[in-house]
């Protein structure tokens, strides 16, 4: 199904699909581009760039630059390098947590996980090389980042470097591996929830809102709604494990349940799950009141958190 | 055997080993309170704390101390920071080196390794929180880094991100694996080195450099010191596997012959690989020649390189 969200005032006739695809384009090259820039020949490279060149949705970096669309004129130099970053680290936490000793995962974004198609040392490697490539990327101001001044730089490195660290991404993998075959409530899968996805979601939006040249009072309202729509989307991810097409997942269904992972579904049911979402939906919806028409495509991807189909 | 040096007028009677003492201690305490205040207390934490605060040589950190020192009046609250965040990359890189998959080494510093201690989620995790939270570190200008400003933090990151990702430390790292059991050549074999140890020093230097303020041809200078001696200690590092005492050591010896493992001693013999860490090191000393007595600890670490016993 095309992700076109006809229904909202706000959004209008806007057409999420091919505001989707002008950004994936955008983002994949730039991604290319990066690579060759930073790279030697190897076959740590070819395993970075066979991970990150999947065939992905990159919701991260695009709400990145609908954020900073949001608060300013559009996707800058800055922006566009930031947003890559935050894919950089998308990317190098699924290739871990796809491990034989973490989810032992073999199927990811359609095809063998970096582990099975290269083999494991080369895997952690390319996870290690794309964390820290983000970094890097993030600290190139002579390259890519003519256009923001150092403090928003360093403000951006401070904020995507503790919503992916020990308080942020990597302490909610923690929990969530150590909360699998224990009985978890509903208080502590939020809680693994926002530090698992929450956290960099956040980041994301409001890495290119600071980037964007938003104001302090933008940044929060982005941050809310960032916020609303990572546990959205989470709450999305486990209704698809139980009830997705694993054609168009490209990955398999039902491993939560076969792991007894704690999900919404499995806490408090199917159909309870489908109200949370919509109604933290909704909540993401309210907090872009502030903003005029150039947040079209972030109420439109609020929306499509729910409806879509992997 | 205390590494004392007392044979050159450049070091004169300085006390490495007290230097070293002091140095470490001022390490280990910021790197305890930048742990407490960057952590919630969970496994996680547990896990870093103890990979971190190993009975360590805390050699890196101690060259960027010793760096700035050189080219400046001591060290500032930024190079303590700078110099922690390198420990934390060094200490990551080999909590991931150590894993069952790449080394599948059980001692390290003297004790369990993190994977044995906790297990391999756990180490794969810790590692990397630890290279994150470096990062969080270094764009910290607001905590740690009054005294410095923002265009020099952000080159010492970019220059600390290369050196430790893929054209770097990660790059060596996947050579060194894939070289086991392969014939190499010396240009092969000096070329992960220096990729592998010699970037990472040379960060650790450089950076601690420009945190001190130095000049462009100070920093040159100390670049050519830092690669010479990056290779000179793993040079000697290999030396030490072959002869050297595993109870000082705290790790096993012997493991690169049984693991086939191109090193100097096996290439060059024994002989011939001492005289070349000692070349390497009057390389280093010369390149010290446009400083004052305040680059005294950097000529002693220098000599210490192929004198220390673990």
């Amino acid at each position: 199904m095309k992700p076109k969200t006809n229904s909202n005032h706000n959004t209008g006739s806007f057409d999420l699909a091919a505001y989707f695809s002008a950004k994936r384009r955008l983002i994949d090259n730039r991604l290319e581009s990066i690579l060759d820039d930073h790279s030697v020949p190897s076959r740590l490279y070819h395993a970075m760039h066979y991970s990150l060149m999947g065939s992905c949705k990159r919701i991260r970096p695009i709400l990145c630059i609908a954020a900073a669309e949001a608060v300013g004129k559009g996707a800058s130099e800055t922006v566009m390098g930031v947003s890559c970053a935050i894919e950089m680290i998308h990317t190098y936490s699924l290739i871990h947590d796809d491990l034989p000793a973490i989810d032992d995962d073999d199927i990811r974004r359609g095809r063998p996980t970096c582990h099975v198609r290269f083999d494991e040392p080369t895997a952690i490697l390319a996870g290690d090389a794309l964390l820290t490539l983000a970094f890097e990327i993030l600290s190139e101001p002579f390259r890519s980042f003519e256009d923001t001044d150092n403090a928003r730089l360093l403000a951006i490195i401070a904020k995507i470097a503790k919503a992916a660290g020990n308080r942020g991404m990597i302490e909610g993998q923690m929990r969530d591996i150590f909360a699998q075959g224990v009985e978890t409530d509903l208080e502590s899968l939020k809680n693994i929830h926002d530090l698992k996805t929450g956290a960099m979601i956040d980041a994301a939006v409001v890495s290119g809102a600071i980037a964007g040249g938003g104001t302090g009072e933008q940044t929060n309202a982005l941050s809310t709604y960032a916020r609303s729509i990572g546990l959205a989307f989470q709450v999305a991810d486990d209704i698809l494990n139980v009830e997705g097409d694993p054609e168009i997942m490209g990955k398999s269904i039902g491993t939560d349940k076969l792991r007894q992972k704690a999900t919404y579904p499995a806490l408090i049911g199917l159909e309870q799950s489908k109200k949370y979402a919509a109604e933290l939906v909704s909540t993401a919806l309210q907090s872009l009141s502030i903003f005029d028409k150039k947040a079209m495509p972030l109420h439109a991807i609020a929306k499509y958190i729910i409806e879509r189909k992997r």
